[in-house]
């Protein structure tokens, strides 16, 4: 098969002999797939990966050799793949599981490629009126929905998602349904267009001190913030906006050290808490039920053929998501 | 009347003209007064403090004009002044007031000098069977109890208190209430021996890494962590071992800014709860009842006039709680 392989800071497109399922796995044809900013910290280097990336994507179950039912069903998959005998994942399940691989991003070969082997255990059936192209964002919709399974979230707090990229702009979209005053601030008009069509409430400002600056200026500080910049600096900004005994929700993963003001911390009593991962059911339902519109976030669809291509389109700075297609 | 004065790095020994109290607030005559880490990073210039210092003391009211029935009282006082009108006084109270003063560490004058004003509101009477010298501890030791106010603590919780300073030993022995096996871990042996006299399991290694290595292998990763290292790099070995989607709870302040791998807090969705004061009501009757033996603690008493050399008492390293007595 056909196959992306990021290597010493490259990216080429090699033949790779087919996966075949073991027992318990279904061999997946994809369909689509898309570009992640983790795949550009992948390709940077981050955590030593080398291998075949790819996390987010729609397939058809091609082979399911104990669950021949599943054949032909659309699908995409959660990405973490645990033991399956730790203690970990006989009580909590895999997402930490201390010896997890994740799918294109550390010891399991991913989506980049004409075909995956997943356990069955993490497929998810893929709703017919979800298109690929945005079934796609389940994977990044379930992680931007998680800030409301971690926190109660109720309906006055007030609430910033701190910038408009990607998952900024599915941050604010999709917790509104609990905080609808959330606001996305950032610095790029035509990403907060995205969120505000959607009913968000947006703030643009130039500069960061600036748009930090305005959004203390009207709304003081905020119970909590989604700290969803993608900059270390971001956490400076953030904790400037959160109010004692507030929240700040950390998504961004930076790989550099961040330099953070914990007398702050500890004087305001500010609690951090790390997001990652979220829940694929909720995210599959948001989209069944339009409850989120994705459609506006993609930027680009290139054939996977062309995925260097669309590795640098998905690179250029103030990018959406780009996907690639079979 | 003598005061202690810190200035440009300095401690110094003057006469003031006695305070007055205001309306709604009462004049205190020292008893005794505890030196605590924060005086000793306020001498250092934290937040260019100059003034009088001290906020951990116990009293007696020599006058209160609008509540003469105090008199006479032996008590201690919570230490943030808020302004009372803005809607955080008004709502969550003055501990996170913007506006607030904080006794001996912010605006207003604190408890090393013979007499000190402070609201009638914040006065909390000390029951007749806690000896001054353990009531100055109601303050630390309310802090110390305050990761049970925060989180919801269970006995089966795995907790660790990283750090044998006073606020670890404190830290323990309080939240053993709630968490049974908690551990307490350090390096040095004799402060350690004050918890574990007390029924805390405790851990000793010679060096910060050997201890959180031989932490690991013993324990592995705990569910709560109480970071009271006093050192800014404690929040490094503290994520090293807190278990994915537990939390720690940040006790040190460190004014220099500290490294955080904050894609560690993301990707293991780890909580960091900053944590600074705590309930008097709770600690005084820790103290009443005899729940945590904070005596041990007390490495020496001088008189309030060699309080320079109390001073050098407090910063030799490894010190334990030196009070100054009237
Ligand atoms: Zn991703
Ligand atoms: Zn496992
Ligand atoms: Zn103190
Ligand atoms: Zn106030």
């Amino acid at each position: 098969m056909q196959a992306v392989v990021f290597e010493n800071g490259s990216v080429s497109m090699v033949e790779r002999p087919d996966p075949r399922p073991r027992s318990g796995e279904a061999l997946l044809e994809v369909r689509m797939a898309g570009i992640c900013n983790t795949d550009l910290e992948l390709l940077k280097g981050y955590m030593g990966f080398s291998g075949i990336p790819g996390h987010e994507f729609a397939a058809v179950v091609a082979e399911a050799p104990d669950h021949p039912e599943l054949v032909g069903k659309r699908v995409t998959a959660e990405i973490n793949l645990g033991c399956g005998h730790c203690p970990t994942c006989l009580t909590a399940g895999p997402r930490h599981c201390p010896n997890r691989t994740t799918l294109g991003i550390a010891g399991k070969d991913g989506a980049f490629a004409r075909y995956v082997t997943m356990p069955v255990s993490l497929l998810h059936e893929i709703p017919d009126n979800i298109p690929d192209s945005e079934a796609v964002f389940i994977e990044p919709l379930a992680a931007a929905l998680e800030p409301g399974q971690q926190l109660h979230l109720t309906a006055d707090m007030s609430v910033l998602a701190l910038g408009d990229g990607k998952l900024g702009i599915l941050s604010a979209c999709a917790l509104r349904h609990q905080c609808p005053d959330i606001v996305l601030a950032g610095r790029h008009a035509r990403k907060l267009a995205i969120a505000a069509a959607q009913g968000v409430a947006t703030r643009r400002h130039d500069s960061h001190d600036g748009l930090a600056a305005a959004l203390l200026e009207e709304f003081g500080r905020f119970d909590v913030v989604i700290e969803a910049t993608g900059r270390p600096e971001g956490l400076a900004h953030a904790l400037d906006l959160t109010r004692p005994e507030g929240t700040i929700v950390l998504k961004t993963t930076t790989f550099a050290p961040t330099p953070v003001n914990m007398a702050r911390v500890v004087v305001d009593e500010i609690t951090l808490v790390g997001s990652r991962c979220g829940n694929f059911k909720l995210a599959t339902a948001f989209l069944r039920d339009r409850l989120v519109d994705v459609s506006p976030l993609i930027e680009a669809a290139y054939p996977f053929t062309e995925f260097p291509q669309a590795m640098a389109a998905a690179a250029r700075p103030g990018a959406l998501k780009v996907v690639v297609e079979f």
